[in-house]
């Protein structure tokens, strides 16, 4: 009974850090495409000689477009592996139950892949055999990996990321919205944009367990060198 | 022997398996962004009434940030998962050899949560023991749930979302490559992306194992929510 309680509170323990560690995921996610490909777009832009209303106007579509399509489509994709747990769920438990030697053999063959003799894990098969919820739960994990998910997580992980993709986006698109010359607005916008880049890199590797510094310096170096490229295309458009 | 071989075997053919399941994923990461929110630029730039030459200027350059951005940020996002590997394995490692009881305490706690007794774990217990390499790969998988990452994972990651999202955003684009009338151009780019997105999502559907014309409609159904969001949000702008 102790022992239950127990496994019970650390699993909590676990599901609540477990949560908060993919919402900082998800932020990350969202964050790190916002602050690059609007502020890309804009400093394209600025070099093919587009004025500010245009690159804002351009900007606030693309940020609305990411938001919808990061958001929308993580949600899907996470509703899809909902699905596929579901029925895989569903799966190994008619096997358990239609065929329980096969999945008795496959118990013994997870094991043995870890140099464990036949005398040594019979008793654990044999005490999954007596209890087939346990049973389930076992080759769900240690067969196919699937972790049972959190239905709430899919429109929580959607929403993170796109409000997070919005946050990151407006950054490096306001000082356009602030100044009508769009080759003085570009200046303002590195600045801003290199700052966010660099705390927010540092916050990610403080948050991943990467050094924080070259964290910082990696995410600044995407960003410039996105903005090099979206440059470059424009000026091949234009000119 | 026998067994060994047959295991390796079927460590072979899971990792390919493996391998390909990700590249499919990557494809479907890369090609759902990339036929989307170009899609939506161009869509939301042409009802705030730009040309055709800014459109594709704008498309260009944002296809050029987005790919780099998903890329880059795919790669280093695969580097940091193995770099956290290692780490958890050197600590695993020298947990091991430092506090071995604390470790098998471990292990019968993992095997304890599947209601299985201490009389019936503990010959796998003491099997893991005498086999410190065995050991540490249990503790990896069954402990911390980690799989050895591929070295050429990263860069193979980045390079197909980075591909698959230059080839998804061409598409909407080149039609106001072709006709310089936006008002045009667009008709010819909602028809060319609708149907993308449809065969698309179908692909998707088939390769997740969702439903695949509900993949379609439900990949379709983002792109014109993103569209008409960069629509109003361009608008909202101009106006």
């Amino acid at each position: 009974m102790a022992g239950e309680s127990n496994a019970s509170l650390l699993n909590d323990h676990k599901e609540k850090h477990f949560t908060a560690g993919e919402i900082v995921r998800d932020i990350i996610i969202g964050v790190s495409d916002g602050l690059t490909v609007p502020f890309a777009l804009a400093a394209g832009l600025s070099g093919a000689n587009a004025t500010s209303a245009v690159i804002v106007t351009a900007g606030v579509a693309e940020i609305a477009a990411g938001a919808i399509s990061m958001g929308l489509g993580g949600y899907l994709a996470a509703k899809s592996e909902a699905d596929h747990y579901m029925r895989e769920l569903k799966r190994e438990q008619d096997e358990i139950i239609a065929v329980p030697d096969t999945e008795a053999a496959e118990v013994a063959e997870i094991l043995s892949e870890y140099g464990i003799q036949p005398h040594e894990y019979s008793p654990v098969v044999n005490a999954l055999r007596k209890n087939p919820q346990a049973w389930l739960d076992f080759m769900m994990k240690f067969e196919l990996g699937l972790e049972k998910p959190d239905p709430k997580r899919a429109m929580q992980s959607a929403m993170t990321i796109a409000i997070a993709y919005i946050v990151g986006g407006i950054v490096p698109l306001f000082p356009y919205m602030l100044i009508s010359s769009a080759d003085r607005a570009v200046i303002a916008s590195v600045i801003v944009t290199l700052l966010a880049l660099l705390i927010f890199g540092y916050g990610k590797g403080h948050f991943t367990g990467s050094k924080p510094f070259w964290s910082a310096l990696q995410t600044t170096f995407i960003g410039a060198i996105a903005s090099a490229a979206a440059f470059a295309m424009a000026k091949l458009v234009q000119g």
